[in-house]
This record gives C-alpha cells, sequence and structure tokens, in this order.
C-alpha cells in the first residue's frame, strides 16, 4: 500500500513514535473512501455504555447487534471503528482485518449519581487491544472535573504502554464538571484548552466537540478579545482548536454532540473541512438511522470531506 | 461428548475466545438435564456471605453442610454450581468432574454500614479457581452506585486473567446505590442497562434480576414510550433485556429475588422460557427448602425449560 | 455428571492432588464408551512429528488433516486425544469441549542422528495447554539415555505448572539409550523399572510399552528368579508393571509399538485387562487404516474392556 | 478493507488464534497485486547476515541500501518484506503501514565453523516486532541438525510471546546438518517432513525449499514406494508437502534455492501454483538483478499466480 | 569538550550522584553561550498546561508549534529547554542532540476548581524522559498545600527512579494553598524554606520565585529581625535563599513570574547575578514576544549573567 504525500507529511509530525505506532496511524489514516486524504471519519459506539441500550439502540433495533456496526463502519467506507471491549470481542475475529480498530478503556454511564459523574472506569488493557488487533487504544478525559488529575495518570500509563508496542492513542478530551458550567462545557477558549491538553499529554489524535463562540473563562477572555481571535463562525473556532493542537500538528477530529438534523450534520463537517480539521468521530448521528438512511449520510460526510458538496 | 447444533451455535459468538474458555463454556452448557438445549439451571449458594448462616441454612438445617450443595446440583441435574471460595474448597476433591463449578471471586455481606452497603470484597483469586477446577469465575457489579467504576475495574483484571488461562466468566449486574431507589433497581430500562453493561465489559455469562415493567430513568422512560418497547408482561421484560445482551449473543440467567411461592416460581421461568432468555439462578428458593421439594421444585423447572410445562 | 464408585475410588489414590487435577482426571475417566470402568483408550497422534507425515498418514490420507483425529477419538468413543501444539491448535476451538485433550509437550523426531536421538524438544507451554483447554500435559522420557537426568528436570517443571493449574500429567517412560541395547529396551525388569520412575516422577497417568519376558538386568535378573515373579504371559507382566505402579494406584496405559495385526491389537487388549491394566494408548493402529476399519478395530477393544470379548 | 471469500476460508483454519494473529495474517494475504488470492510473494532480506553483503549485494550495489528492499517489495506489489532487526529498522519509520513485515528473529552466519554451522543466534525480540509495526516474527529452524532440539525450544518461546501480543509466525523450515547429507536435504519425504514438523510447532506461515524426487530416509522411502506417492513433478512434490502441512491447511511457501535462469524461476513459480502451494519467498533472485530487471521478474511471477501465464 | 573548572567545582558538590547524573548535570552547564560559567538561562514552556493555549501563545501565534520554542532556545544560546510530554514528543526527534531537554513531569492547569487548584496530574514517565534523550525531569510541588505530601511522595519515587538512569532533577518549588496568603507565597522566609525542601528531596537544580522581603511566619519572622538577616534588596534575598540551598552547593534558578518590563526583567537578573544565583528561568517573558524581541532580551540576559551589563 502507497502511502500518499499528504499522509507521510502527517507522520512525520509524529517524529518521536516508533514505526509501530506510525504504521498504525498508517492504517487509519490510509483506510476507507477517504483512505490518503487526511481526512477521517470514524464511528464510535460506546454510547451503550454511556446512555444504556435502549436510548442508544431502540431507535434503530439492529444496532442491538455488535456485528451491525463493523459491517455499517466497512460499507460506509470509514477510517475506523471505536468501541468497549465487549462490543470488539464480539466481531474482531468475524472482521479481522477488515477495518482498523480503536478499543475504547475507559466509559462512564448515566447511572452514576446525578446520571453524570465526570468519572469513568478503565474497563481494558493494553494486552486486551493487542490480542483483539486494534489499531489504536482510546481514552476520555474530563478536563475541569475533579477526577481529571487521576484521569490524566491513568492516561499516561495506559498511553506509555500502548506506544511500547506500537499503538496509537485517541484522547477524546471532553470539559466537564468542576467550575464549568453547561456554557463554559463547550466554550472556544475551554475547548481550545482541553484540545491543547490533550496534546501535550501525549495523544496521537484528539476528539473534541465542537465549540460555540462563548468564552468561558475570564483570563482568557482577555485574551480572546484582546488579540481579536476570530470565532464568530464555526470553521474559524475549528481553526482556532487546529493552532492549540501544536499548530495543527496533531490529528483532531470533532463531534456534533447529539442527534440532530442531517442539515446541520453537514454544515459541521463543512466546518471542520475548512476549518482544517481532520475530520468527524459520528455515533448516534449514524446507528440511531436505518442503515441506507446512515449509509446516505456517511456518504454525503465522506462526499464533503472530499471537497465534493 | 458430542456438542449439539445449539451448543456449537452458542459457541461462535464467543470468537475472540480461547479454545479453553469454549470448553468451559461447553461443559457448563453440555451438563445436566437441559445439557445441550441451550438453557441453564444454575444453584448459586453465596447467602450465607450475603446475610449470614442463620438467615441462609436454618430454614433447612443439612444446607449448612457445603457437601448438600454440590449433591443438590448433581442430583437435581443442573448445570453449575456457584459458590464463594471456602464452600468450593469444602467439596470440590469430592465432587471432582461431577459438575461445572463457578468460584464466586467477591461478595458482600449484611454486617456492612446500613446492612446493605453497596460494595463487595474481592475474595478469591484465578489461580483458586484453577486449582479448584472450576469452569468459570463469578463477579458481581452494582451499576449505579459509588462502588461501581472500583469494581468495574477489579472484573478487568480478574477476567482478563481468567480468559487467558481458559476460564469463563459469569457476571452477577444488580443496579443497587447511589441515585437509585428501590423501585429503580428493578426498573425494566435499568436492567437492561446493567445486562448490556456486563456484556460490554467482556461477561460470558450475565446474571440479572427479573424486571419490573417500571422506568427508573428519565431519559430512557422517554426512549421507551416514544418507541413503544414492549414490557408488559415478563416475557416481553425479559426479551428486552436478551436485546441488550448483543441482540441475544451473550447467555444471559434470571433470579427471581427473595424466596417466594412455587408458582411465582414456574411463572418466571416460564417467561423466562418464552422470552429468550437462557435459564435460571435459584439459590434460596431451592435450599431453603427441604431436600425433597427442592428436587421437586427444581425438577418442574427443568421440565419447564424443557417445554413439558 | 455423577462419577462411577470405581472412579472415585481412582481419584482418591491421587490424595495430595488438588480438586482441578483431580476433575481433569475424572472427565478423562468419565468420557466415552468406557466413561466410569476406570478403563482407558486414549487416541495418540504425535507420529507426524517422531516418523514424519508419508510414514504416519500416506498410508489412510485423510489422517494428514487434523480434524480427522478429534473426529475419530469422538466417533470411536475414547477417553482421550493427545497431539502436539500445531495439532491441537488446528482443532480446539471446533471441538472444544468436545473430548479431553492432552497437549503432548515434547517430540523427538528421526531427523536426528542415527534417526533415534534419545532427546527430545520441548515444544509447548503449560500456558498453551491451559488456552487450548486441554485436560492434561503429556511428557516422554527415556529412563536409560543421556538425556535422561535433564528430562526428569524437564519434568519437575512442568509437571510442577501443570497441578498447580489443576491440569493432570501423563508421563510416557521409554527405557532407550545408554546402556541399554534392543532387547533391554522392552525387558519386563526394565519396563517395570521405567513404570516406577515415572510414579516416583509424580505422573498422574503412565504410559509404558508392552514388555517381553526377556531380563535386561543381571541385578534384578537375580531377584526375579529368586522370587519366581511370573513373567510368562503378557498379562502377567501387565500385572507386574501394575505392581510396580504403586501397587496398582497409578493409572497405567500400554502401546504394543508399530502397527500390526487386528488380532494381535485383541490379545494385547486382552492381557492388559486380565493383568490388571488401564487400558490402550492406541495411536498407529487406528489412524493407519481407514476410517471404517480404525472404528471397527476400536469397537473391538472397547468391547474387549467392556468384557464383552 | 473486505476481505475476499478466500482468505477467510484461509483465516477459519487458524481456529485457535486470536483476533489480533488474523488481522496480521490478514494484512499479509491482503497485500499486493496478489492481495484476496491467496497466493503470497514474499521479499527475504537475510542473505547479508547468512552470506555477507559483498556476496549478497555487490551483484547489485543498490541492494547495500536497506529502504531500497522496501521500495522494491512495495513497487513489485508483494505481500511482505521479511529481513533482521537492523535491516527494518533502518527502514521502518519511512515505509510505516506501506507493506507488511517480517522481523526474521534469528539469523546463522558463514564465519562460523566450517562456514556452514547449522546454528543460529536469535537477534531480535517479540518488542522490537510490535515497536517496529511489524505483522510476524519469522524464524528458521535445522531438522537434522544436532541443534534443532534448542532451535525447536527457542521458537517455542518467542511463538508463544507473539501469538499473546497478536503477531503471526513464519517458520522456515530447512533440513541441514547432522546425519542428512546435501541430497537428503532437498528430498521429498525429508522436505514434507519439514514442513510436517514446522506446522506441529505452531506456525502460522511455513516455508521450505522446493525439493527433489530424492527419498532421504530408507524408512520413508519404502511408504512412498509402497504407496506409489507421486513425486516426479515439482508440482506432486509441492502437493506432498501442501499433504504434509494439516492436509493444505496451513500457509506455505517456497523457495528455489540459489540464483537461477529466469526460466526456471518461473517453472517454479507455475510448479508451486499448480501444486496447490500458497506462494514464492523470492530473495537473491530478485534483489541480485537490477531493479527494472527484478520488478519485471516479479511482475511475470505475481501474474503467475493471478493465473496469467 | 573539555569541562571549566568551575562546572568541575559545581559536579563535586553533587557527590552522591552517579556518573550519568553528573554528565547530564554537565551537558546542561556547557551548553549555549553560558556554557563554563556556572549561570544558566533555561527557556520553560508549559503555560499551555496551566493557563491555556490562548493566554500561552495568542500573543504571539508562531508559539503554537512546538518546534518554535526548540529552535529559540537554541538561537538565543540558551542552555536547555523544559517543557511537557507532547511538546517534546513533537521536537524531540529533529532537535535530537541540539540542545539539553527537561522534561516536565506534572502539571497544573487552571480548569480545576477555583482556576487555581493546588495539586497536579503527574503526566509522563522515567522511560519516556530515556526515550525522549532527555537530560532531566522536572516537576513542581506546593509546599504549604494539602498536596505537598503527595507530591513529595510523588517526586520520591520518580527522582530515585531518574538518578539510578542517570538522569538530573528540576524541582519547581512553588509555596501555595494551604494557610498561606498571597503575601505569604512569596515571602522571604517562605522562599528559603522552599528552597531549602527542595534540596532536602534531593532536586539537582532548584527553581523558584525571586522573594519579597515580606516575613510570612511569625516564629520566622523573629529570627529574621532577631538575626538581622539582610532582606532589603533583590540580591540580598537571592544570597538568602542560595545560603538555604545547602550554602550554595545546589544549582537555583529564579523566576519573576508574570511577564513585565523588560528593565524590570534586566533588574533581576542582576540581583539574581549578584545574589550568587545560578540563572534566570524565563518563559513568558521570552515566547510571548516576537521572536526578533525575544532574541534581543534573551541577548542582553545572558551578557548580564556574562558580567559584561
Amino acid at each position: 500500500m502507497k502511502l500518499t504525500r499528504r499522509v507521510k507529511e502527517i507522520l512525520s509530525w509524529y517524529e518521536s513514535d516508533n514505526p509501530g505506532t506510525k504504521a498504525n496511524l498508517a492504517r487509519i489514516l490510509m483506510e476507507g473512501r477517504l483512505g490518503g486524504t487526511g481526512k477521517m471519519v470514524i464511528l464510535p459506539v460506546d454510547q451503550g455504555f454511556e446512555h444504556g441500550p435502549a436510548r442508544s439502540f431502540a431507535p434503530n433495533p439492529p444496532a442491538y447487534d455488535p456485528h451491525y456496526h463493523f459491517q455499517l463502519a466497512i460499507d460506509a467506507g470509514l477510517n475506523a471503528y471505536a468501541a468497549p471491549l465487549g462490543m470488539l470481542e464480539q466481531g474482531a475475529a468475524t472482521f479481522a482485518g477488515a477495518i482498523p480498530t480503536i478499543l475504547k478503556m475507559n466509559s462512564s454511564n448515566s447511572l452514576s449519581r446525578g446520571g453524570d459523574a465526570p468519572d469513568q472506569a478503565v474497563t481494558a488493557t493494553v494486552a486486551d487491544a493487542l490480542r483483539l488487533g486494534c489499531s489504536a487504544i482510546g481514552f476520555t478525559i474530563y478536563p475541569g472535573s475533579d477526577a481529571m488529575f487521576d484521569q490524566f495518570e491513568e492516561f499516561r500509563e495506559l498511553s506509555a504502554e500502548a506506544k511500547a508496542c506500537g499503538l496509537a492513542t485517541v484522547l477524546w478530551s471532553y470539559p466537564r464538571g468542576g467550575d464549568l458550567d453547561k456554557d463554559a462545557e463547550l466554550a472556544i477558549d475551554i475547548s481550545t484548552y482541553a484540545a491543547h491538553m490533550a496534546a501535550l499529554l501525549g495523544a496521537h489524535i484528539i476528539k473534541v466537540k465542537l465549540a460555540t463562540d462563548h468564552l468561558g473563562n475570564k483570563e482568557s477572555k482577555k485574551v480572546y478579545e484582546a488579540k481579536g481571535i476570530a470565532r464568530s463562525t464555526q470553521a474559524e473556532r475549528v481553526a482556532d482548536v487546529m493552532r492549540s493542537a501544536f499548530n495543527g500538528k496533531r490529528l483532531v477530529v470533532f463531534s456534533g454532540g447529539a442527534a440532530k438534523g442531517e442539515d446541520a450534520v453537514f454544515d459541521d463537517a463543512r466546518a471542520i473541512r475548512d476549518g482544517g480539521g481532520n475530520g468527524s468521530i459520528i455515533g448516534r448521528n449514524s446507528f440511531q438511522r436505518s442503515r441506507e438512511d446512515a449509509l446516505a449520510l456517511l456518504d454525503r460526510i465522506v462526499r464533503i470531506y472530499q471537497g465534493k458538496e
């Protein structure tokens, strides 16, 4: 498989990583219909853990079956499929070699106090990732929460072990908890901070939510206003996140949050593309529709990243 | 021992497991009067840890003797016997090879604060399970409790080690503690969530309680009502749990909770059977009766799963 | 599975073993058409390693396929199937739980100097036995050879690890090499010595060749003649071996060596039965015939051990 | 990447392996111009270790550069590239993800006594294979040599560790040393024996040399002649080797030995194809020609395996 | 590189350290325009973690790129560059050997409760420092805070491991939290206490903030006043800190806190020099200016330490 010039350039940014990790990043970047472009669409299915099976799968009952998601990601020509241990175990042999997988190592759940405890349990090991043939491990941190320091340290351990084994790391960085109110969680200054900390923690691929133009921290608000950092359009905010990810030298993918209308999803993808982001992670917006609708939606998103729409 | 087509089909769902684990699952599924049908009745005796010996065994004093339970499970033609370390140690040699055993790895007890602390101590090791000739390890989690994140991580460690040694895992998933009130603990939306998390954690056999038609979480309540997910009969609720266990690709057994009337027990078994569940775990309802009564009761339950009643 | 009185008696002789090892011995003793009788017929297929594939399998080409042997052992109602790592790996998942397996841990081969080097390589681990769901490990020693001290120590290590994990051990004890000439290798005094050393080394099941009435050692010859130890019939010699195996308190199975006529095979089985031996290991004499012939031959051997012929 | 039906069938033969190992086998089988056909051409460059740099690379000086070989394998559309530690280290980052690599773990060299010692040093670790992003480890055994028992045991250790980490194993099995004369080393009965032992040792991909119709062992000679095992054409001999590799259920690739004329190389490939072999390993015959000549030669070999020539 | 007499003298103070650690201290002391003088200027860039990317880098956007800081430190002729994991990973290969690096092991962040939680997460390992070729690890403690005891113990672990591996340690010691008010944090008696504890904890290089003449503790206030310890000038206070660092036998570098006017920065440097301090750590005051301005500022600071201004 000849790597494209663009993928080689991206790999060159990961200059301290071993060839094993680079090869796994290359596998993700070269897979599917966006293979070789430096853009990615990843299917994550950890909502069963986060919100329970009914909220996750009842809207599209075939999605109760773990094989459904492997097949959807393959048929839609996506770059990778991310899920917790049990979901991968139930399909990893059938789909071995068919699509890069990301083992989601920690998960929260909405049975915790308040339905929303900003903590997670680590539910898998790097050895699991190797035996299941995964290309990367995935981990979630909640910057701002009281648990964040522990989470950073859990990631440090898992990440060091994963890198030594030639695996890549994907870090979901979601500001949440502590002093952050709901507006602050999606504020652009907080979001860029979350992306930057993920980069500092050594993540290879960073996942953040699309931000609003709100400013959540009074110190950084001064800087944004003094320097006139552009944030009125979504594309500008994506560009601001990319800058915060080592001036664009770390891969960043974005999610739009809860399921929403198709046009909003397409607008998001165009903004990510135009702002220089590396792509989308689309969970509920894909697997909670019928398979045909999901394939049609993912097809348009892929075409947007291909610059065709 | 020739495996039946049904057992081979079930084993095929455990596609990432090694032949050792598959062999132990086969041993449980091929044992006893239900051997080969894909249905199971398991005898668990950990109530001594949970409620103390008087509450557990005084109603039927021969049950103070660990051998009593091995013999009961064998004579009733059950699939497996589950108990804590000491109970198995006191009979494992006498009954070696006579019935598959499940080493219950953690246990709560009613001397804890409030008599009901939603936490457990891990009281055995995977090495114990091997030296005692067990086919599986058993573990309890309390989704919803403050201890759940730690419990998930304890299971992660034990489960990874057990799987590498060719053992199977049985996960008791009992919503409890935290924000959950008594009604929520048995609510169908919470119960399916508990079953799903057990599957995500990589359990081979999942044990939940039979659920009520109550909905305990306001977010999932919306989904249940919007989608009209059937939950008025016990069989419908069992079917809902099975769907949540990877669309029926993970074995799930059910318990009915506290000791109750025989008719209620038989109705439960029919509902489990008709809803597609894989069987029953029956502790107090069997060993707290006289031996003859228990054998008669278990005989009828087995006959129900055989479709004869 | 209710153990028979006879199997329980046999297990009682292994009084220092843990319940896991007893359970695995029980599995072997309770399997197949001889299950529960204390007699065993085991299919070993390591001749490919010992003599190469053409000599082993060309007489019956379907036997080139590893699945053939699993299926033969199951269909013939045998107690266990023994083979080296690769042979078990290629069928262990398909036949998980269908027949107890013995992982042959070391193997010689006829490409060694003289075609017959009295040494072996250890080609598998106890961890392999666990992940493949084996009931026992198998090992070969060559009492008399220069390599024997090393072999004893290799067995010590593997055996200690296997026992701690609840596995049983099967020890092939073949006098060979050193000062032993060809006659001595099969001499009754040497053969009983080989069986006794295997018992002393802690083996659970001992495998020796049927002996001749030759006496290979001048010191023991004096004793045999002075005490008039009976050795003229094969049954007497089997009885002598059993006595040497802790007065019959260790399981001993016998092989007849190279492929030979059916009547000789049946005579051997009757002698083993009448001398109190525990059964036969029959490799080449079964799988080098056509499947129908092998099934017919094994059927008669089983019937002989059942006392029907 | 959708796997072909043929590749899925091949993966099903590796039934005891974890999904990680299956994924790496799939990567090799799906790569290059033969991707998906079940046929493979692999480029091995360990001759520098075996014969020194001048004998290996002076015929085509650009081949002194490790990058040359990665690029050749990629440009020729081969399935994998195999080399010792240093060769892979000098190119693994540049070509990360561009072609599956096999880390050759042991190597002989011609500075040993006699220039031809039938032994090897283990020069890399499984951790090296992971950090370099390799899909498999490679190992050489010399059946027949005095070193073979040690080699088998070295492979046992490396192989168990590699399999647990989700890597595949490639075993070079070259009869050599001990009682084997030069004719015997390539004799068909010895070659099938070598292939069979590699399968028994648990190798996923077996590499042997194309055999002559000579019979090197007097015992197996009898069987070949008695059974009339076809061996007069190279295709018949390839078929005999495949039978010996678990009746074709293990992947076997062949080499033709020393550099030779193009027509002989093409005839070899047709015989491998027609005999049911899985492909060629072509070292000296490719990299000791100019790059254009090598690409032309490899193109024709690929076309032969595609059935076009 | 011949070490100067002054550097040899400094190294002699670290008499219990192994030659590896001494070599790394020597690398830092011999690097750049101050190489050999015993004076140092170090560039730290961990403000992205502490204050977020906008507050840190928006004032000088090229600073979003990790390579910018390596290049700035090299071009300015500084002694070392200190940063968290991700920042070093993104440049360590490109600038390997070009400048000594210090891996900052823990970091706080302003999303924590109050924007200012006196705790930190450990986000890197000593193994990371070795693989990235660092000369030292850096760590921050907050004497006075509730977290300090944990922090001391974290440092103990990391420091022991680092020293065993021949790395040097740099300890940021910032009084903060607990009973300390804002004035006390910079008080001279508290500052000397902080420097002394760092020395006691075994740090090789100590980093404190320049102190005020305030006295923060009533007990030490009595002593300062009774003994008339000079503290009215900054140079006197630096001298007091140096005395507290084993009478000057530990290297101490100073920072001035928030970005400020150039003259104040130069005055600080002269005070450090005149008080016998070992140099400056200058982060925001350098990288938040344009590159030319930063180079000009650093040039004057270096000249001050050279005694030229």
